[in-house]
């Protein structure tokens, strides 16, 4: 039987971290092999702070943050890491651009997958992220596409945390104890040199769902220690054994 | 370390064998005790073959619907069967019937519990019993209730399936194989003998859920063979170690 | 066959006439017998103008009120109307009020039923109404419940249009075109003395209804010409031959 | 007059059988001229059968589910079927595709419409399919496009059964009694040879959205003796007389 | 400190009238510039009137529709109002089209914008303009787009009212007061020659928003003497130094 | 003119402090005078830590509670506190009960009100108590209870936030700026001696809704310098001069 994987569908370089740099080092941490797919590097949109700066250039933006998405998934010992530098604010995927992200779903065969919020009024690339690898998950399945290959199962589709979680209809289902591997998370954080304000943001958070979890788990009643959280959505029903 | 046990909260003796009785089964045939609780008889309202018979009375349609109900759990292997009375359409109960729903909640201690979808337009009684878990599981959690006792946990509440899901606003996020106990849950089924019209019907949900459960659980490309299977909701996001 | 006959179910002695007058009327014109019930005056909470009359009592609010229900039922021809006097702002109905509510409902045997909305944050005896609307009908179809009374079958129960329908959750799917007895809903309204602030307010409410009518039966392509309508949401899905 | 005609906008070539067979079926054995128009023969994703077999091509699919999709269509009686061929998974319709699917609208005038959920995690082609019926309603409606020709009114657009209509956010408002036709839709059914999994599962559905329609138009108290059904959730509201 | 401005984006030449003339004369009153753009004319979709005359072509259609548009926003007092001509039914906008409303964004700067909702079932064009709206708002926040612009800060997105208030699945949250400009409002309208069934409809829903302003401002006790409002639905949480 | 008043109403002693401890001292400090009413200690279900002390009382719990809240109270400088002692887990109030916190509401006569999500499945005593303020605001209103006493007007009924947000399905449309009464918050916080678990936790909370303040008041391009602030649920449409 082969090693079991992961694959994280991030429409910029830093959302993975944010959003589930816990749940990359956890697993990779476990054996699973967890592959991050950047859409773009969020070079227009999401690098204000390098932008300020005299003489910078598109190039140079990409580089930067192409750099510190290497560093951050260095730190969370992701499996790989591929930047597919379709252009941000707006991302937009053609039909070439589809085919070789499923090319990837294929190759990865992933277990469960990782993605973005289905809405989100502050940010159209997040959504719209989301809804692409619902696409493109839906043709690894296609027997008829490149037939031959081996197809894809029915892996879970997680989506994880959006900045502002209420505004945009996102409701988790799912609390995962990263505590063990917080201080990895953490220094993968702190390599988004051109996103400091957010790393204070994302420590409470992990923090709060963390104390979610202590709720959900057994409340003052015995609820497992768990420090740090990552709270996820799922899209398809799970399938058990027992409840 | 004590037993793993589950709590039933059925709004009338019927509904937790149409509804769950795969997972009472399954879940005792792993060691797990399940406790139902049945609010009420369903006298008034769910038995319209019994009344349609000559000279019959409220009691002697409660002692049938209560052997039935006591069948079903014998063939459904669980552990116990309680019988509230509280009378239904309406059902109602007021404090001290809460607070003996609390004492049960407590003696069992469940690891999760099960109840009724939170809308039903067609039943008052089902969303009412559902609503009274949630309040009974809020107060069994009370430290300053009956200061002393083993205060509860935080035990899961499963929705199982209403009759017409779409319209009870229900959501399924679980699907469980009960294809190993589905003779014991058809022969369960075959003890409502005042619901015949339901025998099939609940065979055919069964039987579909079946079908979703291997869709789920990788499709055309290696879904696990479940032929049967039963379909839950969650109310409480599901605190994990991996994903 | 017995005559087809409809039920009412109204909060406050005036919430008929602004919100389904036109259904009575029509209705009535086709020789369906239509029976209101007003489970209460509206004597507390919607009479405003009577209570800034010097020396005014609660009797005289109620007679009041009541004068004006039967003077617009009067005008909409409606079969009967029957006062509860259950009391407003809020409304309470015990085991006996609901009981009551249930003999009515199966007395009449409606085809169908209208009550308000199952949301109203201005309102709360609204929705109230509306939920006791479903539990009523579910007990008036209880074999149990006074066995060997004619049970009730499965008549569709219509949301009538709340005062700020987008605030209510409220949904139309219905609309009916009430041209042809347009002149006694107006007739009907006028006899709220009352509440003139709302008699042009709900006139404005048909026209617009009635463009919608236009809208949806065909708009600029041969679109029926209504003139005045009222919308109503459906709780339960329809039973049709044909589409 | 002319005649009544429907009109059936699919994403894949099989999807009528299953979700709308017996509304065509029932609606051409009443006079009502049925097209249908496949967008795709569901060729890449909804074959896995056929491309199990040695040899296969992408042209031998599709005439194979070209085939399957025609004798369907004769079992059910439908008056016209076509077939776009726009490919599947994923279904993409540029403008000239649209302009297509207008010109059959306006051709057919159909009185009502039918297509997919609006939603579909598992298959984005088909609200895929359900936005682009939508926007063509639209187009068709537009007197500025292609001016001259005769424009739509306003048809009713049903949404079809989905898979998994929990999943879906489907929710249906109408239940079509099938019970005369189900012979031929059943016929129907058996002549999708590749999808046998799915025969059992459709008669099931069948089977119970029959048992919701005894429920719904009357219950235990002379509801219509419906044995098969079909249910539908209608966009727009409906124009009515009566009540 | 620049001047305060506010921008529209309206999908066709009429739609600012009807939704939000009010608003425009409102805050041009009091010293607030707001820019119009029309993304198309409505020529196809929205001017069944005119093609019903003889000899009519599209640009006669554009041509009388820009007249009717200027001369609206001329008696509303409109800073400016743009035409971007890029048809309708559908409306479509290519990269090179959402950067030219990019543009304007920047140029205006504006404190809020104000577009249509997020749904529509009976016109795809207005969910598309304000899914566009959105998108172009991200964009205009971008440093590196176009760097060494101004980037815009983050306005409010107004959606302003549809046709069908319910069936769009708007919920308004904010009532606009328009009294001292609704004759501005009123004459706006009437330059709307070929929409003359709409004066009324809307005439009817701005005295109908009044009488919500007064309940919502304190009822019938002391509730601000509104006569006309405009209602709209806010997309982003308001930011405030006090309740 | 009378001063500017506001009053909260606080299903448990301590959850005015961590959910709008911060409106209560800003509002207090710009001379709006707020009462909050306590309906219950929260002395069953939100004491955990006084009950496992030896030689616990419900006195004793009630006594320490009261302390507590009327510390933080002052620390926050609010104008009054009043404890209405009816119980927790559940809480109940009868007809006296509302009309007593109807005397107050009409007492205070607020420009706006405070309470609880409308659904929290943790709590149910949170959900029932916004229900009642709901409910005792419509009775306030009606000029037929209590006569000659003045009435109740439109107060905006804002909802602050639950401890799981997602899971109440409360979604903010309001932050409110709190930097310069953080000190007092943050004192009142540490007043609740009983729940040290839930310090670190509300710091957090406040701090990112500061960052979601900045974001939505002009993100980098400006964005105020707010470094805590509250989040607010609306159930009222604001009524406005300007957008």
């Amino acid at each position: 039987m082969s090693k079991k994987t992961a694959l994280v569908i991030s429409a910029h370089a830093a959302d993975f971290v944010w959003r589930c740099g816990g749940a990359i080092a956890l697993h990779q941490a476990r054996g699973v092999d967890v592959t991050v797919v950047c859409l773009s590097y969020g070079e227009r949109g999401e690098s204000a702070k390098l932008w300020k700066q005299e003489g910078m250039t598109l190039d140079k933006v990409k580089d930067a943050r192409r750099k510190e998405a290497e560093n951050a998934a260095g730190a969370l010992e992701a499996h790989d890491i591929r930047f597919f530098d379709l252009g941000d604010y707006p991302l937009e995927l053609d039909r070439a651009a589809k085919d070789k992200l499923v090319d990837v779903i294929r190759e990865v065969q992933p277990a469960f997958m990782l993605s973005h919020s289905m809405d989100d009024p502050y940010n159209t690339d997040h959504p719209y992220a989301a809804k692409i690898a619902l696409e493109c998950r839906m043709i690894a399945q296609a027997w008829g596409h490149k037939p031959g290959e081996k197809v894809l199962g029915a892996p879970q589709l997680y989506l994880f945390e959006p900045h502002q979680s209420e505004q945009c209809g996102w409701k988790p289902d799912t609390l995962l104890d990263i505590t063990e591997v917080w201080d990895k998370k953490r220094a993968a954080i702190e390599c988004m040199e051109g996103q400091q304000h957010l790393w204070h943001y994302y420590t409470n958070v992990a923090e709060n769902r963390g104390n979610q979890f202590r709720r959900n788990s057994g409340g003052q009643s015995g609820g497992r220690e768990a420090k740090y959280a990552e709270a996820f959505q799922s899209i398809f029903p799970k399938t058990v054994d027992e409840l």
